[in-house]
């Protein structure tokens, strides 16, 4: 009897179909690991793929070559329930792989990946409302590790829930020697003049792969940046061809889409790499998008060629362009032309350094941010000190927006309307909220006596009440007025309602004021005429 | 002898080929008229179409059912020289005659189409440069005699040179009894029981020749509108389908195509033809596109859905959207986003109806105008006083922004550079002119009392030295300052060059003025360090 037991032991442990099953939260990642041929190319000569399956969900994984004879598919169960999943390959050995995992209920942090909502906004997966208030760490992956760890704690307290950074690093002599040298790079040699471009490099993408991970455990979204510019054919990583380009893009896709808080940036300043045509990118976002299963969200980040946002493909604007949030205008525009979510990806950095696009004071950084989301969008931190250079390296921020910054997401995030949105914007210019219940106005740089009581009248109607909270943006004050306010269609004007006693409200002629107006008693019925806000 | 002579001639006149040849000026228009059958419904039944010979050049114009066993074929030559022509059609009584024309050299005011140049402006094909500055007369073509007449005076002295009209009347009661009453209409028909829409009625378009010819006289470009929504199903021209917009647009292409003076508006506030997609415009677009032989200038003014405007058949932006020209940013954007000329097609209009549309002062229409102007595009006027509906019939002019758009347009028109672009418009936003050489400053409604003398640095050098011109935009002034500024590099800063003497320029605590700087004469070297205006 022992003996049969054993014997059947054996056979449980020789049939991996068998072996006690994984238990994966909801949008966490299952990995498989297989063992397989190490000679010739495996990242070009070798293709590996497992189907996973569960009732009529199938996803199509890739997978990649870890080296040493390492292969791993890395799933992103997106239903509860099991999973069986297969591989195929064109190599015997990693084909006709069996398994299965039961996918569980979600992580209590883990709300599943980004998607576009409402046209112009995010929520999760889940359905849990997603307000980009990002920040920009371009080169933190490639610091060392006090550096590294020193940025997640500063993460951890920060109001940042997006990081933009690069996949690979800027060419800088920094790194060609001295203590921030570089030894790994995505492609095996380790010089200009013997890397072998049909071959990655695993272990520095191992480093990539700690980094994802730890900002997921964040909650901050991984808005990662394919392609950059920044080599000046030093290197040569961005004047490789498209080949080598299409092959990256994919090995990124195979070994990161099944993480939940990945952001496809196709680029940052994607013009600047002379030797790329918008078909160029065109071609590398329509591979991403096939072989992404998880739709993870895709942009690129313009320089001075702006690109046309509006392919299909393109999920959202990520956008260079400083004028845009020097009024509430310029997103509003452009909500109106992309019909998309519109993040402000670099609005300029707050900091001290020579170069004019990293000048900013606190306050106009946290004036932009305003502008940005009062037009109905969102905008990227970044700071750029000369004793704190955060863009590039991360490690500490020291900047007077971040905490503004936070004071305006827990504005936006804890309003009780949800996604708010431009209010008459075709007339207006500096008005976010709902029609009839709530009003955020912003005055950026106007310094105002007092603001008299008129608001647009779509969705308004007489009798209604409202209270009004004055904010000072910059201090972070939220000051009730205590006093209510009753409208009535305003005298001679269609367009308007007004208070009934024609009340304004004191303001202390200061910039960065705002007004938080929200109703608290309903009045007649709302009478709208129906003509279009352009007539 | 005399009656071989006799016979002769009349072999002569039997054969039309032989009859003298009519002299056309280039970008003229050559009628070709025929008889042909009447019955049934020529202007569906009957094709016909010439074809137009010059050498290499070949151009296949359609012709269009005039009436009455008329044939029409418009053409405009292209090419001074010998045009042979060759008729096609499905009737035998319409094919095969042929003719020819001597196209001889233009006219002195005819300097054909217009046509973009240098990306974001127009010429003329004869070259010479175009700065549209146009107004809005929606429906003057449908007035009394005598209101056509004098919009036609007004126009004469105006400083316009667009003028944007309905190719088809809105609906409005004013139309239907009473002294203004219609009784041409473009169908067959004369109410809303009665249209035949596979018919138009060739009288109806007999007046609209007649304008669009008046127009061209006076050097004004006709920026005909095709489809406009203005009909709340009264009539029904903008729900009688596609099929009968594609015969519309064609038929308009076919009998207006060979003015010189004419722009293909598809529509005016498109989207507010609730029945049509994107992809009927498109439809429209492609088949105006294909039918006109002479690429007449091509778009369409939006309401609250933008149309595409990147769309390869759209010529230049005609846009609706009053928050661009409230600072030059917008239509600096948009240039960038389009890659075409932005024409700001209507920004609000001077006047005093309770609309707020039409309730500008003259001093924020001139505002406006200046705001598109210096942000590298165009605007177009519009003028709605309760006494003076400008707009909508024509008549008289009477607000105060005409003249301060002349004086705006005889400054650009005079300019000694040319075509003028944003400079360093990443970072500046009231900056007009060519690095180096001529800058257009604007202040908007920003009352200052003195103006640093710091410039960009692209385009300078050290010693460079340049004379100022202050403008009163307003009051229509320009007052040369008596003072030669020498400039050098900025001290601690990369990216401006300064007065060496540091010296400031007196502004009168006004608003709407602008400076003008030219360069008197060379500095030294011009050194741009090459670096991207991003950076």
């Amino acid at each position: 009897m022992k003996k049969l037991i054993i014997a059947c032991l054996f056979l449980v442990l020789l049939n991996s179909d068998l072996v006690a099953q994984s238990k994966i939260p909801k949008w966490d990642m299952f990995e498989i690991t297989l063992k397989g041929p190490s000679k010739g190319n495996p990242f070009i000569g070798t293709t590996l793929t497992a189907r996973f399956t569960n009732g009529n969900n199938v996803i199509d994984q890739e997978g990649f070559y870890d080296g040493n004879g390492t292969y791993i598919i890395r799933f992103m169960p997106t239903e509860e329930g099991i999973w069986n999943y297969v591989t195929s390959s064109n190599k015997n050995e990693l084909s006709g792989k069996k398994g299965s995992l039961e996918c569980i209920k979600p992580a209590s942090n883990n709300h599943g990946p980004v998607r576009v909502s409402n046209k112009y906004h995010f929520k999760y997966e889940d359905g849990t409302p997603y307000y980009p208030f990002g920040t920009t760490i371009y080169e933190w992956p490639f610091q060392d590790e006090n550096t590294k760890q020193q940025t997640i704690d500063y993460l951890k307290t920060s109001p940042f829930n997006k990081a933009r950074f690069l996949a690979v690093p800027p060419y800088k002599d920094r790194y060609i020697d001295g203590p921030n040298k570089l030894t790994l790079f995505p492609f095996e040699g380790n010089n200009k003049d013997n890397w072998d471009f049909s071959k990655f490099n695993p272990e520095y993408f191992k480093n990539l792969d700690a980094c994802v991970l730890q900002l997921k455990n964040l909650g901050i979204e991984a808005d990662i940046i394919l392609f950059r510019p920044y080599d000046k054919g030093k290197w040569g990583f961005d004047t490789a061809g498209q080949e080598v380009n299409r092959q990256f893009a994919r090995y990124m896709v195979a070994r990161y889409a099944a993480f939940s808080n990945i952001w496809w940036s196709l680029a940052n300043e994607n013009s600047f790499i002379k030797n790329m045509s918008d078909e160029d990118w065109d071609d590398l976002f329509k591979l991403v998008q096939e072989k992404d299963p998880y739709h993870h969200l895709r942009s690129i980040h313009n320089a001075d060629r702006i690109y046309d946002y509006t392919k299909p493909w393109v999920t959202h604007v990520s956008y260079q362009y400083y004028n845009v949030v020097k009024s509430p205008i310029g997103t509003s525009i452009l909500r109106d032309i992309y019909n998309k979510p519109i993040v402000n990806d670099e609005i300029n950095y707050e900091g001290d350094i020579d170069s004019r696009w990293g000048q900013l004071t606190g306050e106009e950084m946290t004036f932009r941010f305003w502008n940005a989301v009062i037009g109905g969008g969102y905008a990227t931190h970044g700071e750029s000190y000369k004793t704190s250079p955060w863009i590039s390296y991360g490690g500490r921020l020291t900047g007077s927006s971040p905490s503004r910054i936070e004071f305006l997401r827990k504005l936006i995030e804890n309003n009780p309307i949800g996604y708010l949105e431009p209010i008459d914007h075709f007339y207006e210019n500096n008005m976010l909220g709902k029609e009839g219940e709530y009003y955020l106005i912003y005055f950026g740089k106007d310094k105002l006596k007092k603001w008299d009581f008129v608001l647009p009248k779509r969705g308004l109607a007489r009798g209604v009440k409202f209270k009004v909270d004055i904010i000072d943006t910059w201090n972070m004050t939220i000051t009730p007025l205590n006093k209510t306010f009753e409208i009535i269609p305003m005298p001679e004007n269609n367009y308007k309602f007004t208070d009934k006693d024609n009340s304004s409200i004191k303001l202390p002629s200061k910039q960065f004021m705002a007004l938080r107006i929200y109703k608290v008693s309903d009045g007649g019925k709302v009478e709208n005429d129906g003509k279009n806000e352009l007539e």
